[in-house]
């Protein structure tokens, strides 16, 4: 047992940076290493000495990882490397495609019941803390409604999608809540919401020189699945200002419960959970710091097999001990 | 094993009433007896064939319950309740008294180690719920600042003060945040805030015939602890209105942890929890209900002792199987 978790991170994108950063942040932490699938020698991280080892070296190194933070994405890298790499490693992973979620954790639990080792699967702010404030609010009030809403925030598929259309040099898409079915919800009504009802979408485009402006619009308005469904709104920005006004990665959202108790049901009580965030992967980074400390220990108490945010007590999240708890935070 | 859970509810006041109703919102539980200090007669329960016991003959029906939710009072009941009967039944209390947690958290421990059953204590929303927020919401930003905001609602505390002032034969006093503050810390500002600038108090009396208004509102005012260190309205009110209008037991607040990330802790994020809560006892008890489930099924497995909010795994809570939240809720 070392003084401090020795954390790896396999993948160096956004999120992985992130990890760094939160890793920093945790004194009970440090970042033992860095994995890549690109040449090592070419990878300029942010922490002074710390090793940056090639993927397919990993294993050489797993005696000197507590615990391992895959920031791989959901849809071709996580199903693959998180059910790998917890033969080898205590692993957290973010993933995030939710119809996938029980077919994944029966992999990840299956290798990680072989290895002895702990897999904290889809961690994160959603899944992951919204996740949370589903099921609380849903144990406190069974009789109740559940609204999530997303934004206002970068959607990087969304953005991705529009960069496809032809004539389109960059953009950047948020996703904005629609104030009035928010306040409807908060008030205590229980609106049933269309999609439309829900949410907006505004569009920052830097359209390629002489590109046909109303052809575009109209193909970002009329996008199925993205758009179609959505009151859209597009705006056509140079790259200057789209670098300048749109380069942060915000996110954020709501999630409200709004539920009824007593003999008959005569009283109504809002639960609401919600984030605003100037950094969307650096704050997914920051829970699974947190949840890294618990996979850690779970582990050291002999715990292993796949788990998720429901299956962990809050305690194991925080460096303090039980009785720091009591006394500073109940 | 029985189909349902079977709860015991001790003390019926307003908690007590709303286990009651909560036990019923519940389809995986049932109510299989409330006990009371009072003459058991006459007490008219809500329930249907539901028997009524003196506390005296508890111990009769120790084999009958699954889990004793205990309804007193924190500052003389349940620090004598909770350790006594934890000795015969799994059993839940609220006790609130933040600063002797610790103590009561030891005399339950012990106790309930002893005798192999499970005693979750300081379950409601704070302690409770809100304390879980701080919990969670610190291990993932540890650079922030934590607020909390109470109200808008009645302190029956405060409530009671005002009553024992001479001249004053009713009264209500509602707490709430001052607008300002919250909006300023829910801007990512993180001010120090003093008692004056969180919170204002605004009371509704209702005078004896003849009473002398300018004096009874001053005693109010300046009323150490109480209302001398906050911004205090007092209004004058008849017994009809005062019944008419503020009969309700509302509350709820905001715990806001405003915090960085970043390398150089350049982004910020501001995580917000918040109820709104038509009735303070009957959402306690909602809770209460929710850890009376997780109380059983942890003692199901084995495990006894004391246990806080902070030491439970969410999915204790609900009534769903694990694959069922993974499928539903992640």
């Amino acid at each position: 047992m070392h003084m401090t978790i020795r954390i790896g991170i396999l993948g160096y994108g956004n999120l992985g940076r992130g990890v760094e950063c939160a890793v920093k942040q945790n004194k009970d932490m440090e970042l033992a290493a860095v994995f890549t699938r690109r040449d090592p020698a070419s990878l300029q991280i942010l922490s002074q000495n710390v090793p940056v080892y090639s993927i397919q070296d990993m294993l050489q190194h797993k005696d000197d990882i507590d615990v391992l933070i895959i920031c791989g994405g959901s849809a071709t890298d996580l199903p693959v490397q998180t059910p790998e790499y917890v033969k080898y490693f205590n692993v957290i992973d973010s993933f995030d495609t939710h119809a996938k979620i029980p077919e994944h954790f029966e992999h990840v639990d299956k290798a990680a019941k072989e290895s002895g080792r702990i897999g904290i699967i889809s961690v994160g702010w959603d899944p992951g803390m919204f996740s949370l404030s589903r099921v609380y609010a849903n144990a406190i009030l069974p009789d109740g409604t559940d609204y999530t809403f997303w934004g206002k925030g970068v959607s990087q598929g969304h953005s991705d999608a529009i960069r496809r259309i032809e004539g389109v040099k960059d953009a950047r898409q948020y996703t904005i809540p629609v104030p009035s079915s928010l306040e409807a919800v908060r008030s205590g009504e229980t609106p049933e919401l269309t999609t439309r009802q829900k949410h907006t979408r505004e569009c920052f485009a830097v359209p390629e020189e002489g590109a046909d402006l109303a052809r575009i619009e109209k193909e970002i308005k009329e996008m199925p699945n993205y758009f179609a469904d959505y009151d859209t709104t597009v705006h056509f920005i140079s790259q200057e200002e789209l670098d300048r006004e749109h380069s942060g990665i915000p996110h954020g959202g709501f999630v409200i419960r709004s539920g009824k108790t007593g003999w008959d049901t005569e009283h109504r009580h809002i639960i609401e959970y919600s984030l605003k965030l100037d950094s969307n992967p650096e704050f997914t980074a920051s829970v699974l710091a947190a949840y890294a400390r618990a996979a850690y220990r779970l582990n050291q108490e002999g715990i292993s097999g796949c788990k998720t945010v429901f299956d962990i007590a809050p305690a194991y999240l925080c460096p303090q001990t039980n009785e720091q708890l009591r006394a500073s935070m109940l």
